[in-house]
């Protein structure tokens, strides 16, 4: 073999300059090179003449950023400016001739305007702090990574909720509970002094989709996080954040008090407790002015809380509240409660531990609800809570990091979950009243609300493990903003800024991520089915499981399957966890037959041979979804294929790899469950959906004791 | 604040482009642009005419390599050959012209030759197999990287050692044993499908230093690793090295055929013991060809092993080397093994248990023994074993992840360390008989040489955390591939690759690493002090430690101070541990006026006024070095801040931050030592060394349960 005179240098040259980005390290900063002339040269006559109004680290921030749109974008200096102008800078600053035309009264601190005047030729970003100048430039410039028009700009937009933080459930030993890409970027061992460019690279890109917040510790916490020798590597990581407009937030262990060695009680309405964590915000606030609080979860699964001394989760959210109120911190107490001792449906405890006590918070308490009622699964219905409790904050959680939904191997766009859950009407306030106003405090007009979202964030190049996984902490910092998004148009945003704006590219992807959802529903969790993963590390089916501690662990505890049927009856015939809900749902769900069949084994338990809208039965229906579900991952590999032209080789290859493993499991899945529940159903498969490949002792002999994710302190 | 045009688009364009570069991801194969236009045509000339003979996946590693180093040299292709060219081809291959001047036949199967002919205006590279092109084609990249004159090259280069490894100590849940740059690179969970560029960067690094196998899994095994499911995982990684000359080895754990549930037993002479393993085997090579063979740690720190039994070593190193024999597999077998009951000196027990053997192990055996005799400590003495099993081949066992000077934070150039070792004289076979002469086999003509170093590799961007922690694993793998090589020789070539050749850098930064090393031993165990770091993760200072279960783990045994004196007496008077050593050593030895100072406290208990050559008190000898080493780091810092012209920004600051640590860390060795130390001289501190900033008090109350490389399974 003789090599010819090698002749793809250009080729070669973005292979080798540009790893990281293939990496996907950029996320959707990567300011790509715009090829269309006439576009580029639009772009860079505003980025080429700046006026930057102020002098702050936020400042210093937009102009670092610009630096970089402008380097990547490939703006040359010898684009010329023409009159073109890019202004920058708060209403009160700005020239008087700009600032009567610019109306920033009813942004609050964090909103902005983009405003095209002077016959278009020049462009004002405005707002009522530095923060919100951020927000803005972050949004002319996604106008940009998408080749938008900017010659009529007209933007206004302002947070509809307060509070966006991610959750991350990272412990001090950099093990991530829930972690599927990699270990925590917290390199808590090195830090203060050694800064990685990692921080401000997570600020940056957090800033970009407006996230304000960041939980640092994990919600099964340690207390050593309180102690002096972490408050100072906390604050050096604050001070990256704060340029950024984002605050971070720790989690309070509840017996920290008793565990750090000063007390012997943990007692809210101690006094002494209650001065040691004053003391502790005293400390925490005099190196971090502007902390943002703490993160609780007490009397669940283990951790401590006041139930020990017979307080309330009022009692012990207060205390903390008291002790942040001076420094205007807040305290987001976790609604994710279930007892050991109550025998009652896990879907209803929190509900019924809660109820009692709304109005009774603090004004600076958030009650952090989970979406649905038991844990994160494919589907559930909206939490009951969200209905209930007019006069609480109550604070959603998402979870961004898939535990329930394939780890980081499986492609699910999540923003269509999440927008199926801020949709759903809970009726607290009359007809169209859906979660969305509930979080942002429109229902019942709450002056503190907020949203979290648990990160998907470790130590991969790409920061998620899979290139999707991206567009999940993308989605979540979108609807944090404004919940009302359509879930489609963010699809298109990020993959206009991640990949292509070619229509031949957006259109098949868009469909893609949006069905993403529904094919892991199908091949795990169709018609209401969940919780039957397998025990612990929750990866792969285990819908067999019966032999765990307490029995809302077990997966046959929620699937119920026998030979008379399949399903939890939670209507007044069951646990009647149903009447949680508002009354016209109370009513419609009532009945299989008018309860939407996506969730009809949630309330309904069923014999296999009922009969389903399209005519068949329930046990055709539940094979049929699952085959769907593995039809749906083949449809995603070949749309994936036709995209090799817009995408970059290595994300296209891990991608390719990536839903290679998501096609195994899904069939791992469906063959696994289908074996199972046939024992019950003692019927035939349908036609379309193949026999397993191997038998049920197979599926239930399989072990994979070092699947990601597991905690090590359990 | 008013920003003018931005002007420094070719600095931002560096910094957007080569953030991955900057953060050192490419190691020692960052082709950096030749700026010297006269050296870069030159190269050119060679590059842009190349002809490659043969078919095969190592020659499409050489290809490719050559593509990426031709891009990244910027290289273009209007640079003229002439009549230049390169040519690489396996000498029976080369054309009859050509092969008559080139003499492969004394350079085995992985040497190679780099010839100028044809009055210098063909270069040839040849050698007997692909690999050997491979290690030859990155042989002339070297010179190229090192901006050297090839315009008369005559290289002949051949590895003097067989098996070159590196160790990972890697667990299946990817934390890692001692590892201080993240968590393991191999991704078990997601792995066959899952092929990341790492593995292959990873491969091509090696391959590029020479080093020719990979043991993937931790000495503390689990035996999973053994099963189908990993096994398919490690035949992917397998197919990723293989071009690259590289097998993969695993970890056996003794008990393996008791815990995977086959046998009652795992006695080495028992029958179906015998069996099972050799099914293991058959069962790897069937997938696997060319797998290396197994590491194991027996009868060790609780390992299972042939101890139980009531067999030895060599029952049950031969029985794994059977059962691998057929298919040219090796067993590695550590030496690094002392009793739980056994009383005596722990620095004498592995060589009372090995000697007996001598000679009785199978010949496809390696007896692993650690550089010394206690555990990879800032300095030992030779581990007398090298001096004392002359019919046994020894494979020597360095660690480079830095479990015991300073984890990732620290900047000590390993190198020194391992050149120190290698040059000792064993008098096993006369005077001039050093270490590197028993492990490279030419002592008593050894058939199977091996070396192997405990990797310092991670997730970390940078692969080793610590920008210099590249250049101990390089150094690991030019002194495996020669063991002969001058340390300095080494550290100027790394910095000449990875930073610049200018002078101005070289010199200093040259003298820099080579001192790096006498820093760290300085401010931790000066004068042959060892083991008196804090307890199980080793970070930090520990001498006051008393209480743990075993004498030997304890770092009050290793020092043993007093009011009479300080350090351990293993001469004849003490544990007569020195008569291990051949007769020369002993003697010199035997008396501390004539030991070595770098070894005085770890052969001889002396008066704390023991007054030593330069005239002061051993108290005051002690203080001193502790001092010095503090000022070492002082001065590694100022040196540092002189060469940010010759560094990139990123590694400039990291680096920048880390000797901060570095230099806190090696104040808080100093001040605790001396704290703890002084109690028992009662005397005090010399001119020059300050007083501890806090009391001995303080020192003992510092708790870091967090630090890193702590196994989750103790």
């Amino acid at each position: 073999m003789k090599l010819k005179k090698f002749i793809s240098l250009a080729l070669l040259s973005l292979f080798v300059f540009n790893i990281q980005a293939q990496e996907g390290y950029e996320l959707w900063l990567d300011y790509k090179k715009i090829q269309d002339t006439t576009v580029k040269k639009k772009y860079a006559s505003f980025l080429n003449n700046i006026e930057l109004i102020g002098n702050s680290s936020t400042i210093q921030a937009i102009k670092d950023e610009l630096q970089l749109a402008r380097t990547g974008f490939e703006f040359e200096n010898s684009d010329p400016s023409g009159n073109s102008k890019l202004i920058i800078g708060i209403q009160s600053n700005l020239p008087s001739s700009l600032k009567s035309q610019i109306d920033t009264e009813n942004l609050g601190n964090e909103g902005y305007t983009i405003t095209s005047l002077n016959n278009k030729e020049t462009i004002v970003i405005s707002g009522n702090s530095d923060v919100a100048l951020l927000y803005g430039t972050f949004g002319l410039l996604r106008e940009m990574q998408q080749k938008n028009d900017i010659s009529n700009l007209n933007i206004e937009e302002k947070p509809k909720i307060q509070k966006r933080v991610l959750n991350h459930w990272d412990n001090l030993d950099r093990t991530v509970e829930r972690g599927y890409a990699g270990f925590s970027i917290w390199d808590w061992h090195l830090l203060p002094e050694l800064i990685k460019p990692e921080y401000k690279d997570y600020a940056r890109a957090n800033a970009a989709i407006g996230i304000n917040g960041t939980v640092l510790t994990n919600v099964n916490s340690n207390a050593l996080i309180l102690t002096p020798h972490y408050i100072e590597k906390v604050k050096a990581l604050a001070e990256v954040f704060r340029p950024y407009g984002i605050q971070v937030y720790l989690t309070a262990r509840f017996s920290a008090p008793i565990e750090l060695g000063d007390l012997d009680t943990a007692d809210p309405l101690d006094e002494d407790v209650k001065k040691w964590w004053k003391n502790i915000a005293d400390e925490i606030y005099s190196e971090i002015p502007d902390f943002g609080g703490f993160l609780v979860k007490a009397d669940s699964e283990g951790q401590p809380g006041p139930f020990q001394y017979d307080r309330t989760h009022v009692d012990g959210a207060n205390m903390l509240a008291e002790a942040v109120a001076p420094y205007d911190g807040i305290i987001m107490w976790r609604a994710f409660v279930y007892s050991e001792e109550d025998p009652d449906d896990r879907a209803k405890q929190a509900y019924d531990q809660f109820i009692p006590y709304d109005g009774k918070f603090a004004d600076n308490v958030l009650v952090q609800v989970k979406n649905g009622a038991i844990d994160f699964q494919p589907r559930e219905p909206f939490h009951p809570m969200f209905g209930a409790m007019p006069d609480t904050p109550l604070m959603m959680e998402f979870q961004i990091t898939q535990e329930y939904l394939g780890f980081s191997s499986h492609l699910v766009f999540l923003p269509k979950l999440y927008e199926e859950v801020l949709d759903e009407d809970t009726f607290s306030d009359g007809e169209n009243s859906p979660v969305a106003k509930v979080i942002d405090g429109t229902n019942s007009n709450k002056k503190l609300t907020g949203i979290a979202g648990v990160a998907n964030i470790g130590t991969e190049k790409n920061w998620t493990g899979h290139p999707f996984g991206q567009a999940n902490w993308y989605g979540f910092g979108r609807l944090a903003w404004d919940p009302y998004m359509d879930s489609k148009d963010i699809a298109k945003e990020w993959l206009k800024i991640n990949f292509s704006n070619e229509e031949n590219f957006v259109k098949p992807m868009t469909d893609l991520l949006i069905e993403s959802r529904e094919a892991v529903v199908n091949y795990m969790t169709p018609l209401g089915l969940h919780h039957i993963m397998a025990t612990s590390h929750h990866y792969g089916p285990g819908p067999w499981v019966d032999d765990l501690g307490r029995p809302e662990w077990n997966p046959v505890y929620y699937h119920k399957a026998d030979k008379n049927g399949i399903g939890f009856d939670r209507t007044s015939s069951g646990s009647d966890a149903l009447s949680q809900y508002a009354k016209p749902i109370e009513e419609k769900y009532s009945s299989p037959e008018t309860t939407p069949e996506k969730y009809l084994l949630w309330f309904h338990h069923l014999a296999w041979e009922y009969e389903m809208k399209n005519g068949k039965t329930l046990w055709d229906n539940i094979a049929l979804h699952y085959q769907t579900g593995v039809e749906q991952v083949e449809e995603m590999q070949a749309t994936w294929e036709e995209m090799e032209p817009y995408v970059n080789e290595r994300e296209f290859e891990k991608t390719s790899m990536l839903l290679e493993i998501q096609l195994k499991e899904a069939k791992w899945w469906r063959d696994a469950c289908l074996s199972y529940f046939q024992q019950f159903s003692n019927m035939e498969l349908p036609e379309g959906v193949p026999e397993p490949e191997h038998n049920l002792e197979y599926y239930k002999s399989i072990e994979r004791p070092f699947a990601p994710g597991i905690n090590p302190s359990w």
